[in-house]
């Protein structure tokens, strides 16, 4: 009963079966290769972007520092919400690869505001030369929060970032969650808004290790792929990486994966209504979300050997039964709906 | 046929096999797991240094950029071969995460001359807070022309750089075949020597994508792992990385693999003796060797359906039947006899 | 009556003198002439700290930048406050020197809170190596606000910070008008609390460009030399930048400048009580206040040919009479009390 | 008797008494005066380009190094000789502005091979994505060994990098000895042959500090201008910097200085024609000159208070009397025919 992120779960078999068929022969390295090509186009699909650069990764933070590095100058800053893992958990990776600065734009349920960056914007373009230069919005979607930004509440960001000249990412890390919970396609919530550019998970969606950085600029495909060996980031036997993106990114595992956490996270937040006191926090849209609970619930859990996380760390050394806590639940593909009930079970006593 | 590069193969079965093992259940993410943790025990034990500092990263060029960004200060300049992958194929990644500068020593067989080195540093105290400072050393072994540096060699080389207390780097992209052609162990090739730092390579020798960055001094850990997060190189699902370094390093694998590699490596020079016009060209001594072959003999291969890099890229459009052309041949694990038979029939024809 | 700022007054002419004696004959270049030996000396004097290591630099911005590299490490954070100057105004600088990343703490008056900072020294350290480290402080006495920390508010976040280890700067750019305002000396302010490294600004309090970048830790010269020559701010003809400082530093000059331009401001401070409506915005303790006004005496004083910042900045075009508009009015050594009097005049209408 | 550099000598005294009228009043800061404006107009008159972008800054290594950040990528190559200051003597200033890497050209007398150049873009281009690309050609008119390229010499140079679109710079530390050594103009030394941007330097020639940053594509300026704020470059009370090179670029100043420095050295060339065993070497061309003069003519110079570099530095303490040791000598604006006179009888004995 391992809740505590989509990172602890195992990779989907039709994943590990592509790369397992990947290891035949001799094949070229570092990327000039025919299952490179394949699953570069299988994204390109994906996305309905038959131009679009498509380069491959092994983890988000690489896939944003390095996109985000494309889109901004060393003396710009990068707009993005105060509580994006961008910001709190990437030990300065944005700065390294950019050069930049982040700039923390405040909103509810993880979700920037746009008047608030609207107002961040003109604070940079008051200061002149002295001060950072606006750059580029990055925008995480499904949010750190678990929330889900709608087309329109994506649509007013581009539009706020456009009447500027300035470019928008998306940190799709959870990509193919929002996708399933808005019911749109990877088109409608990219570049037909107006997005430069996408980080496009694999890894905490049925993946081993891989993520795709879609840029939807062809000009900007050399410039990418100066900044991903630079970085570090290219591999030799490149197959293995591509291998892995081109199952996930063919016949819509992608899709299906996703649909498969987000309704067993649904299956969550409906299981807790009857559970007196609980309560559920922000709005939770896909395959995450952060749960009030009485210690007691997530004592009785614990014993029954879940593990997720419990806010603050030590929460539960020194919580009255009826104190709530609050928890984070984050559900992959592989979850059943067997483990769900077990949790509920062990929460409602 | 192809003879490109060792980077071509595939994976050792043995290798994918613990991939393939490691992908059950749940599992902590970002390397606190336990196949990460037997995998590093693993490396530990090949280096018999207990105490030594190891982590994972996916291409060399991370290992290597990121060892030497923590041995160095980025106003100090990082010396290596002239012909080293370090400067001529990494765009720049060295400077990047180290901030500081190459500079370039020569020697004769890809080799670093220790008197040059003394020289070059020698150099750098001169020109004083003007100047870059003198910074660690980085010797590749094998060496980028297949010539493997002696335990005197480096040695001597060890004993320059300490002389005026800079710390010592090994590139061991072909790390175990340097092993093997030496006869020596994996201590007895560094720390043993005074060597601070290795990057050892399992890309290149049968994994799909893992190299090991081991520090013998135990406080330099923390550093390395908070530039490893910055610099965007640390898995979530780290099992999957450490699965294959601990296949690797487990049981003798990793020297196996060189040793075989090795082997048809030895049989493709024993085999060009009798060719008419071939030369050897450096001296090699592990996997990979520059040969001089007419252009008809290269043809003829070619036309067998040989692949490997001929000097230069487009000489055999216009060369005479006799004319000599140097060519690279690398073996990896997975090569056969009857191949490297193959390439030599096709040779003489 | 320009009250902008005090990087538009005059040099005071002892300082030009001083330039003007430096011009003689020939001097050894880059620092190891006697003058700069000489200005070094009086820099130590003034903190009273014979070991220091104190080195000439031609602007703030380098001088906030390269303290704060030389104390930080590039994953890091540096704490400072949310208006600190170091962070609205350098277009990046630090971050571009460190490598690191500004964490920004609430506070009054643009003052640190202490509570603000240990919670967010906690929140780095909960993050593990997923997030920045917590790296110095930097704390700017007087503040962006015009306000200045007391000895007990300094001693209350060099606590904070040496509970964790953390070292802590001093931005001095009014690092006189500061020690004036406090009736203490350099040292009290500085060292003898346990501060690390201070910007002893110049340029704002009557010389032309100079700043001295004082570091307690004798250890820390030789790095600090090596970035300064790496940032492009060792001069050749030094001798022009140590002259200014020996001037300033020697006899009291700075001390003596900095008391005039307090004396000016109060007068300015004690003007404004009858201005009907005045009101003095958060606590000025130095050279520098926010205002409110009414739109009224803004406009009668910017018609008597007053020059200074109003609160927007277009703010005037639109306002009614009796609307207060927020200003800043910065006095330096130059200011007569005449002057002040005639914009006071001005302001009563 | 100083001929050690053109460092050592004093500001001319019209450069000296611009800047103490500049210390008159309040005058806006951060380079939007009267001052900075019409000195800017006074370069763009010298290099008849009234397009052009013009900025100062206080150091030659802020010119230098922000002037080809602007130019160049982080991922590309400088091409500069490798005798250049800027490889030599820069402490890594052009790396960590740029981002990117010295390729270093041979070439004699201290001139970039033109061939050589050619052949090391292609190596670049050879590489693809795995190495660093070809970038700026930075050329220093005057050399580091004192001699001058012809115009044909930069227009087989400018051809050489304008062939692969790349731009080219000019390090003019000593641009003006080098214009006065051609009789060219300022235009036809740079932009007339293709030249992009200029460190046009102030400081060397009689200034106390202060080079002029000259792009010809207007189109750079507001990069450069962030570019120097984030490197610390900006000036706050900028009408000083502005003063000195208004007055040098204002009437022929800088021009007229030159011519007076390089007379000087061409005294001494035609002194030494005399001295049994001297040695003129390279080509001297301009203000500066390496000798080859036996110990015992350096021994009575040191003895008479002269004061030069001498190769190597320790040289003169083992020498035998007629050994043949190589100096530097330098002459700046402010040399008196006297004075190496007096150089050249110690010499003579």
């Amino acid at each position: 009963m391992i809740f505590a992120s989509d990172n602890t779960g195992p990779a989907h078999p039709t994943v590990m079966q592509a790369v397992w068929e990947a290891n035949t022969g001799y094949v070229p390295s570092y990327g000039v290769d025919t299952i490179t090509e394949a699953a570069r186009a299988a994204v390109r699909d994906v996305f309905e972007a038959p131009e679009a650069v498509v380069e491959f990764v092994s983890t988000g933070t690489a896939a944003n520092a390095l996109a985000l590095a494309t889109l901004a100058k060393p003396w710009e800053g990068i707009f993005c919400h105060r509580t994006a893992h961008f910001e709190t958990d990437e030990c300065g990776a944005p700065e390294f690869y950019s050069g930049g600065k982040l700039v923390l734009i405040d909103g509810a349920n993880g979700k920037i505001d746009p008047a608030l960056l609207e107002a961040e914007i003109a604070t940079c373009l008051d200061r002149g030369v002295d001060g950072i230069q606006p750059g580029p919005v990055t925008i995480t979607n499904v949010t750190e929060k678990g929330t889900v930004y709608s087309l329109e509440d994506l649509r007013r960001l581009v539009s706020v970032a456009k009447a500027h000249g300035l470019p928008v990412h998306l940190d799709g890390a959870r990509f193919a969650n929002a996708c399933v919970a808005l019911g749109c396609s990877a088109a409608e919530m990219t570049w037909k808004l107006g997005i430069d550019a996408v980080s496009f998970g694999g890894t905490k969606n049925g993946c081993m290790a891989v993520e795709a950085v879609v840029l939807f600029d062809p000009e900007k495909g050399k410039e990418l792929e100066l900044r991903r060996k630079r970085g570090g980031h290219l591999f030799s036997k490149h197959r293995y990486l591509s291998a892995q993106m081109g199952a996930y990114a063919t016949g819509g595992l992608w899709h299906e994966m996703a649909t498969a956490a987000n309704a067993r996270l649904a299956q969550v937040l409906a299981g807790v209504q009857d559970i007196p006191g609980a309560e559920i926090c922000f709005e939770p849209g896909a395959n995450l979300a952060f749960l009030k609970l009485p210690a007691s619930a997530h004592r009785r859990a614990k014993a029954a050997g879940a593990y997720y996380y419990v806010y603050p760390g030590d929460g539960l050394d020194t919580a009255q039964e009826d104190d709530l806590l609050m928890c984070r639940i984050v559900c992959d593909w592989s979850k059943s709906a067997d483990e769900v009930a077990a949790l509920l079970a062990a929460w409602r006593g």
